[in-house]
């Protein structure tokens, strides 16, 4: 076994994922821990006892972690890095805890197409990893999508992160389904190959220029009228959804990239309901994991540290 | 005092108003009572003692109701009236209990501007109460707003309602209000004259063409930017959603009416935004309380009952 160098981590709201990686990135072992969300603060004590094993045999090998760790609500806020934004300005920019043995990663800021600011938090280092694992990337423009809670529409110019674009997509899904009077309770997961999904991407796209308020009543009025099953409401919602978040999001970015290629960046089930309503619109796409894309990014952080900051902890 | 000759209500989801009215529908006494949702089904016994002491004075009067009392939540469910719907079409298709003591007044069916079924009940009481209270609206064409939980945009063609749409403009608003991390908790009301709902509408209009789920993060990121206040948050929403809803309707109705005049029908606070948005679109507008319009309705529906059915409830 190659020796183990650094701990990745990907620690978000809900979920916390580490990895103990060879110096290359390669996984030696995992465990998952508590979301950012639940902690109250205590995160140098549940971050100790968690490594207490690994760090015990491997020694004080330090740790890369991105996402809510380093927010308002982690273990400290980590202040955004302003688009355009380069991948090594990103790795530099990382936060050192407790003598450079923990390094944070920052989130990006950038004002967006709509002239509004934008955050994003963790998914700056899928896009890092993104990079890392396809190189193509980092040359001319693409239009990266990283769907998931909020989703985040990215533009790539020669290898740097221009700008984004969120849409709390997910979100409202979630919301809708659990608390609206429009979905039946208990929903199931939503697949691509589900006909209701195709059914609402197809009906979204039929009346492009309608807004999306006008047409959610519809997973409960087409109920009502037996037109959609009980059980197939969730889906038509996600395809609505999913089809007014691409339709948006590919005017909004219209003409900046050469090819009708999107990047998809996220759990796969995710990816291919993108995947469809883009295929819809005429648009290639090409899907990332998502828990692999962080994982490269938390390497390729790893990797560009400042020296000093890597010595220190280990 | 004149006689008591009828009672009105307005059973909705979550509340019940009663009024004890004379032959034209002026209000002798009024009351409150539980929402639909809460009964459980037993309507007979709760409306029988809420009835009882004006029962006592002014005989076996009869009641009309409209709302939720006629769905399959209510007390039974009345089968919806399809558009186009004459107003007396409308008071002719209420089903009798209790030996025709009782009248429940039918919701509205149609297929709606996407093609798609819709439904409102207890809108169509106001609406009927509007032609009542506004006789011009029975000449000509008419596109009306009917805002609230689940927004109603009506068509009205020489007193006939022709079709309509809903939004669930004011469900996602509470929604978002209530269980997202885009907006702060207890949020406020939101009154037209908000400096930050003037915001939301005018940022939803410099961008048009934008779809809602790309400015709905804007809520958080602006305050995160320092360009928001906390408690502004929910009035920038209710803009935001409030032009969404505003600017796709006078799409999907484009050049239906020939004046730019929209009849508003609710509460006061909810028209006033509406209004504001209308304003900011070059649309003029009237507003008509709803509660006055659904005691308007009622009275029209009891004094267009057939004759037996009155006869026999009194």
């Amino acid at each position: 076994m190659p020796p183990a160098r650094f701990v990745a981590g990907d620690w978000g709201t809900t979920n916390l994922r580490l990895y103990l990686c060879d110096e290359g990135g390669k996984v030696l072992d995992e465990l998952a821990g508590p979301g950012a969300a639940s902690l109250g603060g205590r995160f140098p004590a549940v971050f100790g006892s968690l490594l207490a094993p690994w760090r015990q045999r491997h020694g004080q090998v330090p740790a890369v972690l991105c996402g809510m760790v380093g927010s308002t609500i982690g273990w400290t806020s980590v202040p955004y890095v302003a688009c355009p934004a380069r991948p090594e300005q990103i790795a530099r920019a990382c936060t050192p805890l407790e003598g450079g043995a923990v390094q944070l990663v920052p989130g990006l800021s950038c004002r967006n197409r709509f002239d509004a600011p934008d955050v994003m938090r963790g998914e700056e280092t899928q896009i890092l990893g993104a990079l890392h694992l396809e190189p193509k990337l980092r040359k001319g423009g693409h239009l990266l999508c990283l769907p998931g809670t909020h989703t985040k529409w990215t533009v790539l110019d020669r290898g740097s992160v221009a700008e984004f674009l969120t849409a709390p997509t997910g979100e409202l899904f979630a919301l809708l389904g659990e608390h609206s009077v429009l979905l039946p309770r208990a929903s199931p997961a939503v697949a691509a190959t589900d006909a209701a999904f195709a059914e609402g991407l197809e009906q979204s796209e039929r009346f492009a220029h309608a807004q999306l308020l006008h047409r959610l009543f519809e997973c409960r009025s087409r109920r009502l009228a037996g037109e959609l099953a009980e059980t197939a409401a969730a889906a038509f919602l996600s395809g609505l959804l999913v089809a007014s978040d691409v339709r948006g999001a590919l005017r909004a970015f219209e003409g900046l990239g050469a090819e009708p290629l999107v990047q998809l960046i996220g759990a796969p089930q995710l990816t291919a309901l993108y995947a469809a309503a883009l295929a819809g619109r005429g648009f290639a796409s090409h899907s990332i994991d998502g828990a692999a894309a962080a994982l490269a990014g938390l390497t390729y952080v790893y990797q560009h540290l400042p020296t000093a900051a890597v010595a220190h902890g280990s």
